[in-house]
């Protein structure tokens, strides 16, 4: 993230608008010019300034450091192949607590529910929250409950009570403690590190569209909702820890998004490898008939790392013996050229840039 | 709070509904058995199981005692006379965390925007925040922004931006470094201890609903939305601080949800003077004309704390040494009579039990 609105592909200022829209929620450069034209003017400090996925807190240099998050959950439709909101809400916050170098440690659970939605429903949510923070060895310590209006009695009086379409929202924040090893920047990263994906992309965003449009494939597809914290841990273990330079989650607005914020905020090129990026032939089948480019579709179980470069086929090792890992390939590296952009050598032998994208493919996905 | 219904005057179990109503979310019994039946049983944990406004992390006893809390915000309307939604979110995390007797440090602001939302009012709400932050010396480190479609707009595309009721919600999670001295506890109190309440009560519901229903009163009325660490900090540097049993700040529900939420956790009675409560008497006539009972209506800048009986006085004066305490009270007493109850001694003379509500009187106050 910068100031300098000319490194993005569509410099939009954000009072060239006076109404909010979905793409300001979409990860792209609205959402970029939203933070840094309102939030970052006013809320500015220097824990904030860090502009990583979580903030990292360094009380004293005696104790150990923190890293602290938050995030919202609106994904529609709330439960779709793979998962469901809750999951989603306690993994999500785990993954990005985990590429800050933290063990998660706690979580808050805070619910908007619209009256109306139905309690069974309420119920497998809140199990699958239990299971999400069980499987992860977070502990949920604080939360809170909110009920608002049904949205469809605000024209309507009509079937208050059987809304079937009864949204909720839910916020979880987290607490996690920063391994001793590990100092997250995209400021670390330089030409030559390399660039690790832990496994197949896209697979989020298409099973959300997929259940929201009713469009059943023959091959199921399934969101990737998964933590990725056993990944950072199991890095950690093997001494390899202080070799990362940076860590990510691409959730909104993809691998692409992702890539872009590490190029322009560690102000290094990154060059990656078309023919290198997992994908699975269904998913990209599916992103064909709808039209979606997978490096900008969300994930929600998947890591980026930039790596020094004489120890990323180690850290690859120790990646790939985990399940969930054992489709990460090394995707490109950190280059001098090019400098705040991502450029994708494709499987025809051509440069192609690629762009943050205005607003997003999908709205309401995470 | 506890298991044990019958000590609800409602006892009315989750499994009776099959749909969220308003009132799951109002702060009484319903809400309270939301948490036991569905929340509690399933993210159960002995920090969760604290029961207090904020949880209590202890991680090791060579370090800091911190305190962690979230809270969503959905007033309704936005902005209302004394106040906004962006205050109240930071005001209300803040309260959470000095009532658990820490001093606030560092807050996370989430928010969940429709589509149409004015820009201006957006930046509005993000220069209260940043005031209300500054003003309490908190830092705002981490942030999320989701925009959701407009509610008008799922059953009519029209009007899509022309939406001046597009709603906002705001979810501020916290962190503070619990006080050396307080050890803040339903379960310290004892016969004898007095309770204190920091000011005039039923302030941020009254200027609320008057907002909401569009009604004017000759003296204005005003929300209290106010921070109360700078009380919790004078009481500790007064050296007082162990002498405080329990702290609440009685929000939804109002003076008497928290009061029973104090008996029922801790085990004890309560016993409290009407004619010693402080109130506003434009206030008070607003409530006739409402018909609302004060004692159940919400307050966004008061603290109620119990402490031991012979430190009353001196912590008394203390408080109404600040500005925000200065109408402070010494309101009642802990009793070894009516467990788990509050009774008042009306100004006539008779003994009134004052009920948990079951759902409460004004949604989206908070």
């Amino acid at each position: 993230m910068t100031n300098n609105s000319k490194s993005f592909s569509c410099p939009t200022p954000i009072n060239q608008y006076d109404k909010i829209l979905l793409a300001h929620g979409g990860g792209g450069t609205l959402m970029h010019n939203l933070i840094e034209s309102l939030f970052k003017k006013y809320f500015d400090n220097d824990i904030l300034k860090q502009g990583n996925d979580s903030a990292i807190i360094d009380y004293d240099k005696n104790t150990s450091r923190y890293a602290f998050t938050t995030d919202s959950y609106v994904v529609h439709p709330i439960f779709f192949p793979g998962g469901n909101i809750g999951a989603l809400a306690v993994y999500g916050t785990i993954n990005d607590l985990s590429v800050s170098g933290a063990k998660p440690e706690f979580i808050s659970v805070s619910f908007i529910i619209e009256e109306g939605f139905p309690i069974s429903d309420l119920e497998e949510i809140v199990i699958s929250i239990k299971n999400a923070a069980d499987n992860t060895g977070v502990k949920i310590v604080t939360g809170d409950t909110k009920v608002i209006e049904s949205s469809y009695k605000l024209q309507d009086n009509q079937n208050k009570l059987n809304n079937i379409n009864a949204n909720i929202y839910i916020n979880t924040s987290g607490i996690g403690i920063v391994y001793e090893d590990m100092r997250i920047s995209p400021l670390n990263c330089k030409p030559g590190d390399a660039i690790i994906l832990s496994g197949s992309i896209a697979e989020h965003g298409i099973a959300v569209i997929s259940a929201r449009e009713k469009i059943e494939f023959e091959t199921e597809i399934k969101s990737d909702v998964n933590p990725v914290n056993r990944i950072v841990e199991e890095i950690e273990k093997s001494g390899y820890g202080r070799y990362i330079k940076v860590m990510r989650d691409p959730t909104r607005g993809g691998l692409t998004s992702t890539l872009n914020e590490i190029a322009k905020a560690g102000k290094i090129g990154i060059k990656i490898y078309e023919d290198k990026i997992p994908i699975l032939p269904e998913i990209l089948g599916a992103c064909e008939l709808f039209g979606f480019d997978p490096m900008y579709v969300a994930n929600e179980g998947k890591l980026i790392a930039v790596v020094a470069g004489n120890y990323a086929d180690k850290i690859l090792k120790v990646i790939k013996s985990l399940p969930e890992g054992n489709k990460a390939e090394i995707i490109g590296e950190i280059t001098d050229t090019n400098i705040q952009k991502v450029v994708m050598r494709t499987v025809l032998g051509n440069n192609r840039v690629l762009d943050m994208i205005s607003g997003e493919q999908l709205p309401r996905i995470c």
